[in-house]
């Protein structure tokens, strides 16, 4: 518990930072991440870290907060719910969403990320906020 | 690897005999689930069984086949690709969609379940099939 809050902690701070590197150093090679976001899977850190290089790069100034809630871990998996709040570059929040996230933690790397948010049945869009 | 697979056999049988008992047995009674559609997270069986009830309750004479791909086993994890096809009631392929999953087996039982489908940026909507 004390290592995935460990890891959890540096996640949020490379997000905050808009650090490539120190996010990539989160994740095992041969990562598979089923990602919430236009793509089936990742396989393997260099497809994610492109991935992770556009969303930093697309930011402009705006920054990226990241809080989670509902934090459960079993063994090597932890599962949670975050909030990722669009800020300007004073903070002020401008947006957010909320995903699931589960972790997958062998040796201090992650090995397996899989993030999403439920979809409407009606609409078939992914809802962003918790009702 | 030969756990999970007879595990997933299960659970392929189950859906297709619309047999909620049988589905239900392959959940530890303390799971949490993030479901592809409409809830955040089921905790527990009991709010998880309600949701099987009624998913299988909706089919009418329609059958559901479940086939899995990309299927990858590291100690109690397992992530894979799902194809859920609708089937008329002699067996003729309706729809499908895929969706991907994440398992986590403890004493081979299902104690998380992570289920989803990638959303568009463009149109927010999960994409359903494979491209």
């Amino acid at each position: 518990m004390a290592q995935i809050r460990e890891l959890l902690e540096s996640y949020r701070a490379a997000v905050r930072a808009k650090d490539v590197d120190a996010f990539c150093a989160l994740y095992d090679e041969d990562v598979v991440l089923f990602d919430m976001w236009g793509e089936w899977s990742y396989r393997g850190l260099p497809a994610w870290r492109r991935n992770v290089e556009q969303w930093f790069g697309s930011l402009g100034d705006e920054l990226v907060g990241v809080d989670f809630d509902e934090l459960e871990v079993r063994g090597p998996v932890a599962h949670m719910l975050v909030r990722y709040s669009g800020l300007s570059a004073e903070g002020e929040e401008l947006r957010a969403l909320w995903s699931r996230m589960t972790w997958v933690v062998v040796d201090g790397l992650v090995i397996h990320e899989h993030s999403s948010s439920p979809a409407s049945f009606e609409t078939g869009k992914v809802m962003l906020s918790r009702t």
